[in-house]
Formats: structure tokens, sequence, C-alpha cells
């Protein structure tokens, strides 16, 4: 019996997870209405329509995280300042339901002039992290927009972005290199002659971003192995920033071919990851807060 | 009178100078019909347009420098490999004209593995700047893709380029921090702050360039500097990278806002650069070029 919904609301998708009491997943519904292609007006009716289609009845309550809470989402939900002890997040979520129980939860902020941060989201799956796996010390979330954040006793201390994914698909999508990077093989070899340059030569990274557009037009380079050999170069340059901060054991949070390709790059640049899914953390954070506000015993919890 | 016409056609740009026999400029003229905007078949009857309005006779040759010469350009003409003797250029210079002798002029090709590069009127540009002003050793060109040179004895020894201002470029039109960028203002301490991050902690310039975008939403940055500070990390990023291979001295070759923008950023990194005008450097380069071709006697530069 459907028990509680739990939504992971981002900037470019929609997940919807319908859940029982004990946590288990009862149905699942996937969609790319994502915050970006939304007005604040649509979410309500987006996030009905999906309800209908799994029949779910009124009193079942919906909680949310991600963008939804962002200035341009559903409704904006304050950040939350650091250090943040995670636990607390649900007690600022916002209703946003009338006849239904719906709730955002807050983001995080980092309110540092030297290093302004935030997120939405990311706070929910950190929470999954700790309390199912007991994930601490420094965690890197892969992405359009990459986080990096410590964890010290469940209470986030600090983060940083990367636009690594970002940055990417501007050169895929804008840039005097898109006709090289149509491909989506991946050459392995390429990307970790990326990688290496980009952790050893930071600062080199734009001009062996332009060496990707002359190595084919001399003929010394195959076209193919260029996105390959680009995410190298722009991961690295990422590690090569956030490496600094963290010590060789790194939490990696991430789902599908990043999942693979950042545990390469993480291990090749000389760190221990070690991976957990980050569908299932972000899922885990939410039952979890779920489960907290609607006093839901939770037995993903006290399996552990 | 009109002796020869040299003509700088590049990636979005199109200046014609049309010259006295004495090196002196007679008549000029400018238009946004670079390479990007046509194709192979319309540079001749936008050159003819261009040398109507001026009403010069058939008889009066025209030297090209620059993208007409690339492979999606007018004609193709093959780069010439490093090092490279910047007076032999024009000995690469290929025919195009059937009723007129125009000529285009090769670019310059670095076939390392490790470091491919090209270049396709700053050959000419250097040439200029090394017979008119005396050039040598590390050469700074900013632009879209800012180049940086190292010369000896009017040799061309290796060469970088930076992916710079297209970058900037690439924020500014397509990323999610575009709304923050389309300001023109330059503010100082801004762009300094941004050089200084840059220059400093390369590794983290893609985590900085998103503090950009968190800043002003949290109220802790004001707006209008983004594009002051975002054009200063990435410059910073340029002079990090390219710092490594360069003395104290260096030479900078630009017009208009870059010229005044790069002069303040490599002092501020502790270099000592000397200013040369870009028009003018790539004017007297292309004269030379004429008057080697065309055995006149070139009193721009015998008067050094």
């Amino acid at each position: 019996m459907i028990r509680f919904v739990v939504v992971d609301w981002g900037t470019s998708s929609f997940r919807l997870w319908a859940m029982a009491a004990d946590g288990s997943v009862l149905a699942e519904r996937k969609s790319g209405q994502g915050m970006s292609t939304l007005d604040p007006s649509s979410f309500a009716p987006v996030l009905n329509r999906h309800l209908h289609a799994l029949s779910i009845p009124p009193e079942v309550p919906v909680l949310i995280c991600g963008m939804a809470g962002a200035r341009t989402g559903w409704r904006e939900v304050a950040y939350l300042d650091l250090p943040l002890r995670l636990d607390t997040v649900p007690e600022a979520a916002v209703q946003v339901g009338e006849e239904r129980d719906i709730r955002i939860l807050p983001g995080a902020a980092q309110r540092s002039a030297d290093a302004p941060d935030v997120m939405r989201g990311e706070e929910t799956m950190l929470l999954g992290a700790v309390r199912r796996y007991g994930a601490r010390g420094v965690v890197c979330m892969p992405g359009t927009h990459s986080k990096w954040a410590t964890l010290q006793d469940g209470v986030l201390t600090r983060f940083e972005t990367y636009m690594t994914g970002e940055v990417f698909n501007l050169f895929r999508q804008h840039s005097t290199l898109a006709d090289f990077l149509s491909g989506t093989d991946f050459d392995e070899t390429a990307f970790a002659a990326g990688l290496d340059a980009g952790l050893q030569q930071p600062a080199a990274v734009m001009s062996k971003v332009f060496g990707l557009r002359a190595g084919p037009l001399l003929g010394l380079v195959s076209e193919n192995i260029i996105p390959s050999r680009l995410s190298g170069l722009l991961i690295g340059l990422e590690i090569a920033g956030a490496k600094a901060s963290a010590g060789t054991d790194v939490t990696l949070i991430a789902s599908g071919p990043l999942a693979d390709r950042y545990h390469r790059a993480l291990t090749l640049a000389g760190l221990n990851p070690r991976l957990i899914d980050a569908d299932d953390a972000v899922r885990a954070g939410l039952a979890h807060f779920a489960a907290a506000i609607w006093k839901i015993p939770h037995p993903m919890e006290t399996a552990k």
C-alpha cells in the first residue's frame, strides 16, 4: 500500500517514487519536465497528472526536493545556511498543497563572500548517503553542476560547485569544436590522457581544448576521440580544483555513465572512491525526511 | 596613387586597406563579412564589391591573410610548419585571381602531438611587429582565440592558443549565467579580483564561475560586476597557463578595449607588457609581404 510519495524535481528532470511504509518502491515515474521547462503555475498540474496516472489517493502526502523550491520553481523555499545539520532540513519544508499534503524541501547555501554557493536536492541526497551508507568526509556528486561537499557527523560544513557538465555541453552544442563533439563513443585511452593533462596542467586547459580542434585539422588525432579527451580534460580540471581539500577517501554519489567515468577519473587521480548510487541516495534521503515529517517508522534506516 | 591592396580576412570580420607605394593608407573598408558568414564561392564577389566601391583598377594586386585560406574559406592554403622564418611566408601564397593578381597567404601549424596548434593571420601580424617594432621573445595576441607566440630572430618557434574569448562568449550567450552577463560596464575592482583568483587558483576557476551565479542569488554580490569578474577569471586562467613559458617582458599586440584589459591584466600578473596596435601590426605585415611579392621598395621598413 502506498504510504507516501517522494519527488526529486531537478532543473531538467522529474522523478517520482510511490513508497510503502517500509520504504520499498511501489511505483516510479520519470520525465523530462524539469524546472527549466516549466513556469511556476505548471508544477501543480504536472505533479497531479503523475499522481493521477498512478491513482494515488488524496490522503497520501508528497515530499519534493530540488529545483521546485527555487525562485523560478513552484514556490521559493529559502536556503538553509551552513553549517547545516542535515536531519533538520525537513523542519523548513514549505506546504504547497491544498487538497493534499505536499511539501517542498529547502536547499542549502554557503554565504561566503569568497566562495558563495548553493544547492537544491543534493542536501537530500547527502542525508540519504549518511543515513543509509554512513557517508562522511568528502563527497563528490557529479553532474551538470558537480558538487563537492564535506560532511562531519551528519553536518554539511562546506561545498563547492564545478560547472563541468555545463561547460562540456556548451562546447558540444555551441562552440567552434561542436562539429567534433557529436559522437558518443567512449575512448578510455583518450579520456585518461585528457584527465592527466587536466590534473597536471589545469591552467593550460583552455589551450588543450583548442588543441582538440587543431589535432584533427592537422591529421595528428582522430576526430572520434575528441569527446572522450574533452571529458577527461574538464573532469581533470574539476578534480585538480577539488582534490586540494580532499583526503584520499572520497564518496562518489552518481548513477549511469557518469558513475563509471568519475570512478575511473578519481582512481586515476590517486583517490580512493566509494560509489553510492545517486537514485538510491536521493530516494533514501527523501524517504527519511518523509518518515520524520509524517512520523512513519522507517525500516530502511533501522535495518542499518 | 594606390599601388596595392591588403586584406585581413578573419573568422568574423573583413578589413581592407588600399596602400600607396610608400606604405601609407589611402583608403579603408571594414565589414562583418568574415569566413563564418560566407561560403567559398562568396569570397570573390565580396572582395570585388569592396574593390569596386573604391574604384581600384584591375592592375592593382591584392594580398590577403587570415581565414580566407582555411579549408572552409576561399581556397585552402596549406599551413607552414614550425620553426617558421616569418619573412618566408609570402613564398607560399596561393593565387586565386584571374583578371587581377590576388594572393592568399598561408597560416602556421605546430605539428606536435602534445600541443597541436594552428594560426591564420597572426603570422602576418607577428611579422609586422618584428619588422616595424622589433618584436621578439613572448608575444600575446588576445582575442576570441588568444595566441601566445615565441619569436627568436624573426623565427616563430612555438605558440599556444587559449579559447578565452570564445569561452566568455559561450557563457554570455548560452550558459545558466547568461542573464547576469548582458551588461557591458567595466568594473576595475571586480576584474582585478577575478584575475587574481584565476591566476592564483586556476584549477578552481569553474567553481569560481558558478560562484558568479550564487553570489548575486544570495545577495552577496551585485549583478553588475559579474561580466568584469568573469572576464578577469578567464584572462587570469589564460595568463596562469601562458606565464610559465614567458619571462617578464611580453609584447602585447591588441586593439580597442582588449588592449586596455590585457595590458592591465599582464601588469597585475607581474609581467611587463609592451603594447603594439594590432591593426597597425597586421597592416605592416601585409605591406611588408606585398612589397616582397611585387618588389615594391618599402619605406615603412627602411624608416626603421
